[in-house]
């Protein structure tokens, strides 16, 4: 398996780009001393996207946390409120915890932030809570002086009880890879905004909920039956696939024409250099799912509205732990990880 | 009652200062139309520095979160990392929940950020985490370009269970205001290090978890003894009094003369017209205490390290609800609130 590589002596927008040198930094700084939590639960130095704590028999508290810099905060599909709510009641449902119990948020403005933006963003967050059946319990208000911040920063964090955990780690040879809708349509939407190609395309972001879904799908599975879930945003499916296969060691083989692809999505990113696996979704789960329940699990996303698109695009093998191959039809070639500035603030 | 101005066309500085203005910024804006949570708990509606959930007989989960954005990053007594950690174990504390759970910590760097920097920090908050018996269990990165965030912002969500909830707006007349140590040491020394006064100077913050001396006075002061309890951080003991008082409904006396104030905290207060009362503590807790308990909880405080100074500094009356009048031993006048740019990013 690639050793990841030391970061270096300064911070660079590769480390907020959710490939190797992100997960070099949490290793290496963050998560370092760090000792695990208590009796059972799961931490900082899992590496998932949130914890788990034991809170009685076969009971767990899921815990996560995401600060949102998007940039524009008004694009097609959503705003950086919804995303922030999405974005975490969907790491939760990733963990198995589909019944958010509470929000926090906390805004950090810009002096001079225009009063009916910041409205317009808390309507959106609180109809996102909404679809979600969740609430914001509780947050907290900075100000910075003009030019020390970028408009506005949101930070959620969100907490559920769970009995039926699901890690990022479970994958084991034979499972299926099923992925629960079209890929890249967030970060596709938002660096056409960016560069003024939006009006000319009917490019939207996915951002939503999902909690409900996911639901429906472990509800098909059964005990057990989803193996390790994940939600491709920063790094889109790519890093989403790199960290379950490096974490369960195994490696995945993706059938690149099973991929569920908008014609848009496809354009623009031929347009722009953008691999569509590489770009983030804010409304979509990666799973890895047993084998004799895959087609229940598809059958599932595919009966619920946000998992029409739904498809099985791939199989865990042996063979290059760690490692994923990506197979074009024509031949087949290891599938790189989003590295740099290719998508800076895309959430 | 003074009733809140309305939220301009534009954020301003005094949108994050801590007082009157902040307060209806989140009435107005954030906790309009947000439903309070199901089944007793408390809200951001309730707007208190946390929520409570039910969880169970007489258990309740605490949840607090806390952006920070001082500046300087370092500065005498502390660091953004103890401060983060502090803060908001400080907040789960004041609410009665002296054992936290777990905190998150999500970091958002500047590109170009020092990675010692950065490593420095991180040395802090574990150490701070080690203080005040807690760890930090997930997190998240986010990297913004050069010039869009000033250095580094910090988040701390902290959660713990407690079955003894304490809130903000208890008191009653005749209840005693006890503050657990010298006031506005962490405001005043921030300032004198930007104005380049520090090292002239034996100023430093009291930045520090607290929940250990929290947990002695709560022990001291027997069910319901402690009648409310805030941290006087941004607005300082002012602020945390004049929303105590105004949740309660009841007026406070303060004694001028029996507030504890270091010497150089009151001579660099006065070179550089603050009011040390206006400025920020993030070691220290405001208390309204029940008459008869209040000697015993005096003296568990001034028999814990963090609480040697600790003084009654007032008293609860029926007279002018939601006012803070300072008795200055030659007359009585209104006590204000911290406005405007008085100390950005002070916390």
């Amino acid at each position: 398996m690639r050793a990841l590589r030391p970061v270096g002596d300064r911070i660079t927008m590769e480390h907020g780009a959710g490939g190797g040198a992100m997960r070099a930094l949490i290793e290496q700084i963050f998560a370092d001393g760090l000792g695990d939590v208590a009796s059972g639960g799961i931490g900082l130095a899992a590496m998932d996207d949130g914890a788990v704590l034991p809170v009685g028999d076969d009971r767990w508290l899921v815990i996560t946390t995401d600060s949102h810099v998007i940039q524009p905060i008004f694009f097609p599909g959503g705003d950086i409120g919804r995303l922030s709510v999405s974005g975490t009641v969907n790491d939760l449902a990733m963990m198995g915890a589909t019944e958010p119990l509470a929000l926090t948020c906390a805004t950090i403005l810009e002096d001079g932030f225009r009063r009916d933006d910041l409205e317009r963003i808390w309507r959106s967050i609180r109809a996102t809570c909404g679809e979600a059946g969740t609430t914001v319990v509780t947050g907290d208000t900075k100000v910075m002086r003009h030019g020390e911040l970028d408009g506005i920063v949101l930070n959620t964090t969100g907490i559920a009880l769970t009995d039926r955990f699901v890690g990022d780690a479970g994958l084991r040879p034979g499972d299926r890879i099923l992925v629960t809708g079209t890929v890249g349509d967030h970060g596709l939407a938002i660096m056409a905004t960016r560069n003024e190609l939006a009006l000319e395309t009917a490019l939207c972001s996915d951002v939503g909920p999902i909690n409900g879904l996911v639901r429906a799908l472990l509800d098909a599975a059964g005990p057990g039956g989803v193996a390790a879930m994940k939600d491709p945003t920063r790094g889109g499916v790519s890093s989403a696939l790199h960290e379950m296969a490096a974490k369960s060691k195994v490696g995945v083989v993706i059938d690149e024409q099973a991929v569920p692809l908008r014609d848009e999505v496809r354009a623009v990113g031929e347009l722009l250099g953008i691999d569509p696996l590489l770009a983030a979704n804010e409304g979509k789960a990666v799973l890895g799912v047993r084998p004799d329940v895959a087609d229940a699990v598809l059958a599932a996303a595919r009966a619920h509205p946000l998992g029409r698109d739904a498809a099985i695009i791939g199989v865990c093998v042996t063979e290059r732990p760690g490692a994923v191959v990506l197979d074009t039809g024509f031949g087949r070639r290891l599938l790189g990880e989003a590295t740099g500035e290719l998508l800076p603030r895309i959430c």
